[in-house]
């Protein structure tokens, strides 16, 4: 089957967004075994998208859409879509009462009901993260599947309807199976399996660089998932004996996932004390479900005086050392664990650049570092260990590569235990 | 004029990379008053190419395509526009002693030199930061522009050499302003200019969902800038008339950055006390260069054991109401404001789902309330404000809309001080 994917909006052509939802629809397809020849953009215009509607179904035989399926006067792909099928569209209760109790407490706008109208035998995929649902015409051997344009909205409406609508249809499909790597760059882990990538062309393998770490993709394509897995597994177990160190997870485990497991493992709790990070670090861990039976605690010591007053830094080491230092990093991460009773305590000070000195209120050494130095600390019974970072780059990056080194020191750290 | 945009790339088709080059050349179009009706993207495939050419020519003047220009036999691009122009490829001198050059020292593979053949007639552009040229070719009114894949060569060669060719073609820019709204849907917004919307076509008012609120975008096409501005001037007076309370910026400002200024107006300091939000409130704010002025100190009370012990919610509290209560929020609140010796404390606690209740470590009566359901609070010279939230969907959107609501509640109430 072949299919292409059509985002609807003008906010697209104008670049004030970019396409993301192409990029997750084409590699779900991919997934499935469905080959997309076309991704294409078009305004928030009947005539336009009717065209594109034709010369899309002469070549296609699935078109998925996204965007366009909002409440105003200019969201028209359902109507459009509607018109190419030559179908009416009809209120549906279940959407009406669905958009009607997701408004429960405020005020919903009569044009909200536009939502709830859908085109005669469509079948409705209800969304559960927004008003607008989607919408699958099939007929004649042509599929339209009408999605929400908001990434949050889609992305699980894909997964929970589209999905096992689409799954079954090709009897080759494409399994993958990523390895997650951190701690290696994506050059080094390539060359690392160069001679695995030029050999297979069924696995193939394709690294990809990511901004917590590279991503080993070994995706093979067979009857069914079962001997897509059985082909895919020697190349894996390959690449684990060479790289296994540096593997923290595989598919859709993060790295503040794979070091919750860890600590679950080894019944240890954890606080964290950030400067630089300012709460980054431990949303990424509170982010894990279940996180309540091993994180204790964080606090985000920004200024110098929190960092003496909440964690106990002393203040001869701010003055000797400076925030921004290795000794104060040992002493963050003991003082948050002390201080919130947790077996293990982790810290990050540094500066991020773009006036984010760690320690703004002290005049002090850390003014002669420069942006992008961090240190992070780790305590952990009785031991503390300390690493220094050198990170180029945004603020953003700065903040962001610290949390990821951390937590990878971490998990090396809890391995090693 | 019109353009549009062919990016090609099986890559891109496999879902394995976003295309930011199409949204970042969208954008430069507009700036320079030419509109992108149709962006595209191809396979490494001559035959679709060309059909892509054809009917791209049949609706636009320009064509501007991204990537194929590569050394390798599936880089097709240059051939293929060769081709539906009818030009011969001639070596180009220039282009042959620059790829040289840029293998300085290294050596340069047999295959680069396929780099450094052009069009007949086509005008070379240089790539400052990579092998491959790119070229214009115009003929009879169209224009078919061949710019390389990599952000980090195209987006150069668009501003240094593109740009200086296409501008002056159209005497009329297109320029926007953006206001940002939060507290108020989409649907509401738009129905609240709906007038507006519908009179104008230049310029024009576009309303779009973002995960934080809601944006209406003022467009005004004419000639420079400054008229631009001055058309926009009296359609955003007027929005502001109607909607200004709901209006916290412009442009790129976030909401925590509109909290930070309002705070520094103000003279008043912060303090953060988070349970579900677990950090993501803090690190927000630390987001904004030169916060640390208001921002005093941070807690992550993700258990009722730290929100007693470190921020002084009394067990009562906790036992009668639940750690999931407007009481809680509200002494959660004080207790971060006390504990940092700042003027104000924000704190955030509720029901995230996917396993993230508030208060796991005490059975209470948070586990009758639902998912979603929220309490925020704010602290203020001796005053506490709090706020039911229920938010309907992910865990992550829980958390993400609990900040973006709690930040706009702080607004609204430094606003009324």
């Amino acid at each position: 089957m072949k299919a292409e994917i059509i985002a609807v909006g003008t906010e697209i052509l104008l670049g004030e967004i970019v396409n993301t939802d192409a990029k997750f629809l084409s590699e779900e397809l991919a997934a499935l075994g469905i080959s997309t020849y076309y991704q294409t953009v078009v305004g928030d215009n009947k005539e336009r998208l009717l065209d594109a509607f034709r010369s899309g179904f002469e070549r296609s035989d699935i078109i998925i859409t996204s965007g366009g399926l909002g409440p105003t006067d200019d969201d028209i792909t359902k109507e459009t879509g509607a018109e190419y099928f030559g179908k009416e569209l009809v209120l549906d209760e279940n959407s009406y009462n669905r958009i009607e109790s997701y408004f429960k407490g405020r005020k919903m706008a009569k044009t909200n009901i536009k939502q709830a109208y859908v085109p005669v035998g469509g079948k409705v995929l209800d969304n559960d993260n927004g008003t607008a649902p989607g919408i699958i015409i099939e007929e004649n051997g042509k599929m339209l599947i009408m999605l929400p344009g908001p990434p949050n909205e889609l992305v699980p409406m894909f997964n929970n309807s589209v999905k096992p609508y689409l799954e079954g249809r090709e009897k080759q499909v494409i399994i993958s199976r990523t390895l997650r790597l951190t701690g290696i760059g994506e050059s080094n882990a390539a060359e690392a399996v160069r001679d695995i990538m030029a050999k297979g062309t069924n696995p193939t393998v394709a690294p990809y660089a990511k901004e917590d770490g590279v991503l080993l993709r070994i995706t093979a394509k067979g009857e069914g998932k079962e001997q897509c897995l059985k082909m895919i597994e020697p190349v894996a177990d390959e690449i684990y004996g060479r790289l296994g160190g540096f593997i923290y997870g595989e598919d859709d485990t993060t790295l503040a996932g794979a070091v919750v497991e860890l600590l679950k493992e080894k019944g240890l709790s954890l606080a964290t004390a950030e400067s630089l990070t300012g709460g980054m670090l431990a949303s990424a861990i509170v982010d894990i479900a279940g996180v309540s039976k091993v994180f204790k605690e964080g606090f985000v010591a920004y200024t110098n005086e929190s960092k003496m007053k909440t964690l106990g830094v002393s203040s001869r080491t701010i003055q000797y050392y400076g925030a921004v230092s290795a000794e104060t990093a040992a002493e963050m991460a003991k003082g948050a664990a002390v201080k919130a009773g947790a077996d293990v305590g982790i810290s990050t000070t540094g500066i991020a650049g773009g006036g984010a000195v760690a320690n703004p209120t002290v005049d002090d050494t850390s003014y002669d570092k420069p942006v992008g130095r961090v240190y992070i600390g780790i305590y952990c019974k009785g031991k503390t260990f300390t690493k220094e970072l050198n990170i180029k780059g945004s603020r953003q990056k700065v903040r962001s590569r610290t949390v990821s080194s951390l937590l990878d020191f971490l998990r090396v750290t809890l391995k090693g235990l």
